[in-house]
């Protein structure tokens, strides 16, 4: 059979035909520079290196100073301690397949498997949907779950109104940053303001995109706070330059800080905004993950307090606020779902946006099912309501006291500098490294906190992202861990490798 | 409360911080004008204006000449008839909610909600995918499912090898194809060969990605096929203008045309390929829909049998293929999944791939399921296999019956010329309008087609989307559909329709 396939294929070209010398393959030099040069060290040359060591373990178990790879360069809550909520996952369920619904509850309630609420509540997604979960969407997402959004948001926000024609459902939070950013980067002369240290998104869209990267550096002496003189001060600089500072990302809480904005702050930041009429992008995935008494704000609810408070003076504020379903309570990473609310932009730029986003037709119609069981969990009275606030709790006091824990642990150490947890899922301690460990480093050709974490990985199968990765002060040195994977060995196997390393290499 | 906060704000600013003037908003001409410029008529004017409709129907009902709106416009057959596959669907609720596994079969068997096959491949799946589908997996998807995949590749193309590092698992096609053209378009000198007609994401990314659009045009006449003789002169022209053709796009089965490739064409685009050193993504979403005993082979089957029998030749051909859980059997839209397989490609640019989606993590993993579930059907033997491949001959039967009938319908009518349909979910016929209506289209300032298919959707409710939004030879006009609404009647509207529009508008 295959003899004749190729008898046939050979009869298509002439000896003339095949007379050609055949041409140069593209090569990087072919390629977009936006891309080559972009980066992205959360999945980068150490989580790679982690890979590696997973497949050797699995070849050759016991040939490694350690058993297991701990991923704790990335916030993947399921892929470590966190188990899903039960109720979201008893409605997905039934979306999938909603024959479940036809067995009747009563048939179905002497297996325990799903809740009368559940069952109501995937009855009622169908019907918003249409009727299946495999049907596109339209691109800007559900109706029904958009309107859930918007209610969200204005009990969130003490009463502040959100309207469902200002949200837009999102493949997670990474892809609405990409789409506005690609939208809002017009040339090499757009400036985007990022937070130092970031979440590398913004520095790789940056890249994609063609426009400049305007650091502003978060204040590591009083818990990575932002300043927003520092803030101007890197707006008036860019002007000076011919620079257009176009787009002001924050990010609250901060990833890979953990700081929370208080209102004072994002007034002066929505301030800055209005006075050089640059676009918010206000990243708020953590807004959930808050430890230690501390409140989250959203940037809208402060925009909203100051335009009543100061009529005209802000209203010319344009701002996109994200948020996720893969942090949080929910921790649903794979199901890839998010929203963004989208206030102060002129209609032309709406269209664009929407246009943009039904290119790629919608986003998946489960992670939107997903956003509306975040922003609607069960209420006191429902069915499901005491298991889903227990589970709730756990997630919340486990993450707690693995954080608290950690960062108690950091700060008994030398050459270790930890702030205060505040919220997301992530410490970012600076190393203070011996001279010999910076020689070694350079005799490497690697950065100081490559080397570290490095050798971290290494000797511990602790899989953490070097400061470099997320911007730091020039001089310093800092690693990102999140405090989610179990158990608290792993702690103590990083407390020893530190020590070893200091005995290692201390002056 | 409210007044508090306000209070609380009042004392953030002195008078001389607000003493400033509101800048003005960013406007559209600030915006990246690859974006603003892009087009997507599949979502544009026409489904806009049916939205509006269909809102209006749901106000009061009765007011407009039909009860319901008809999406012709998209590919989207669960939004319509095709009921999801069980099998499928079975598999999924359990990946969503694994404690239906511990239930025990025999307890379930009781119900007749899921067979035994179904959670046993749950029970794989979810071993695969590392035990949640609610974490993040590898950027390039998980590792079983693209060794599925690479099997079933492998199988597909008569054996012709597929190896799993060359698969990369996406959220869709529109995904896979964008994340190439923005690694492989450089700069305003890099072309895409893109066929007219075409799926208008092609000329969407050229615009998004700021390069050339080469269009070649596919033959009416002989059933819209491909003649590689018109893509060798729009190549050494484009040389002679300086512009590099970088990528081949070919869309096979095609869309809109329904066309389907012979071997013997695949093999002299391949030539092409090899002789100017150009890229090819061959896009094969709708492999599984050809109809009439026409076959499917793929770029990748034909390119390895060209590298066996004519050595040296063809080994610089640089190749990504991509599929879709959109289309087909499954016709899973809503749920995000696809792959493409990369070969030939040098590793840097498989590095800068990579990193690429890394950026965005990874694709859904509800979705990457549904690609295994695609590629490995239930088997003979199995116990779901029966009720699976009924429920696909159904799917088959009733597209082509559709087809056929709507095939027919127009080529009984005057001015409208419909070729055979051969694949795809989608007639393109050529619409030969009298003068009189052209000279109402253009005292209206639309399109001809446009005015065509507008006149169509409100006397009907039936959306299509003209020619123009996919491209075609100037001077001509057509109307895309696809043929997934349920029932005739619909068709018979349609028929009404056109005769109306005859009569009025006869020369």
């Amino acid at each position: 059979m295959a003899m004749t396939h190729q008898q046939d294929l050979k009869s298509v070209f002439t000896t003339k035909d095949l007379n050609f010398k055949p041409a140069a393959k593209i090569t990087k030099k072919d390629l977009n520079a936006g891309v080559t040069k972009a980066e992205y060290a959360v999945r980068g040359a150490i989580p790679t290196r982690a890979d590696e060591l997973k497949e050797e373990l699995k070849r050759k178990p016991g040939v490694l100073p350690f058993d297991d790879i701990i991923n704790a360069n990335i916030g993947n809550p399921q892929q470590l301690d966190q188990k899903p909520l039960t109720f979201t996952r008893q409605v997905l369920s039934i979306l999938e397949y909603p024959e479940i619904l036809r067995v009747g509850p009563d048939k179905l309630a002497s297996l325990n498997l799903f809740r009368k609420d559940a069952l109501g509540r995937a009855e009622h997604l169908l019907e918003d949907i249409g009727g299946s979960i495999g049907a596109y969407s339209h691109s800007q997402g559900v109706p029904g779950i958009r309107q859930s959004v918007a209610e969200f948001i204005t009990k969130r926000d003490d009463g502040e109104p959100a309207a469902p024609e200002n949200i837009y459902l999102t493949t997670g939070a990474s892809s609405a940053a990409t789409s506005l950013l690609s939208l809002l980067c017009k040339d090499v002369q757009t400036g985007l303001l990022i937070p130092i240290p970031q979440y590398p998104l913004y520095t790789a869209s940056a890249s994609l995109f063609n426009a400049q990267v305007l650091p502003y550096y978060l204040d590591e002496g009083s818990n990575w706070s932002t300043k927003s003189d520092e803030i101007e001060k890197v707006v008036k600089d860019a002007l000076e330059k011919g620079i257009k500072p176009s787009v002001l990302i924050v990010i609250n809480p901060g990833n890979p800080t953990g700081a929370v904005l208080s209102e004072d702050t994002i007034a002066k930041i929505c301030l800055i905004a209005a006075k050089y009429g640059i676009a918010i992008i206000s990243d708020e995935v953590y807004q959930e993950n808050v430890f230690n008494g501390v409140k989250f704000h959203s940037m809208k609810k402060v925009l909203r307090k100051l335009q009543r408070l100061y009529p005209g003076k802000f209203d010319n504020v344009q701002l996109a606020s994200l948020h996720s379903i893969s942090k949080g309570f929910m921790g649903e990473c794979g199901q890839r779902g998010g929203y963004m609310e989208v206030v102060g932009f002129s209609k032309d730029i709406r269209d664009a946006l929407f246009k943009l986003m039904s290119i790629s037709i919608c986003s998946v119609v489960t992670g939107q099912a997903v956003v509306d069981l975040m922003v609607k969990p069960p209420q006191p009275g429902d069915e499901s309501y005491d298991q889903d606030h227990s589970e709730r709790m756990k997630i919340f006091h486990e993450m707690y006291t693995r954080a608290t824990l950690l960062h108690e642990t950091f700060n008994e150490l030398e050459g270790i500098e930890c702030q205060k947890p505040q919220g997301a899922m992530y410490l970012f301690p600076r190393l203070v490294l011996p001279e010999k460990a910076l020689r070694e480093s350079e005799r490497l050709g690697i950065e100081p906190d490559e080397f570290y974490c490095t050798s971290l990985l290494e000797s511990t199968g602790i899989c953490t992202v070097p400061g470099s990765g997320f911007g730091q002060q020039p001089g310093t040195y800092h690693v990102r861990t999140t405090f989610l994977a179990p158990g608290t060995q792993w702690i103590q196997d990083w407390k020893h490798f530190h020590q070893d390393f200091f005995n290692k290499y201390r002056d």
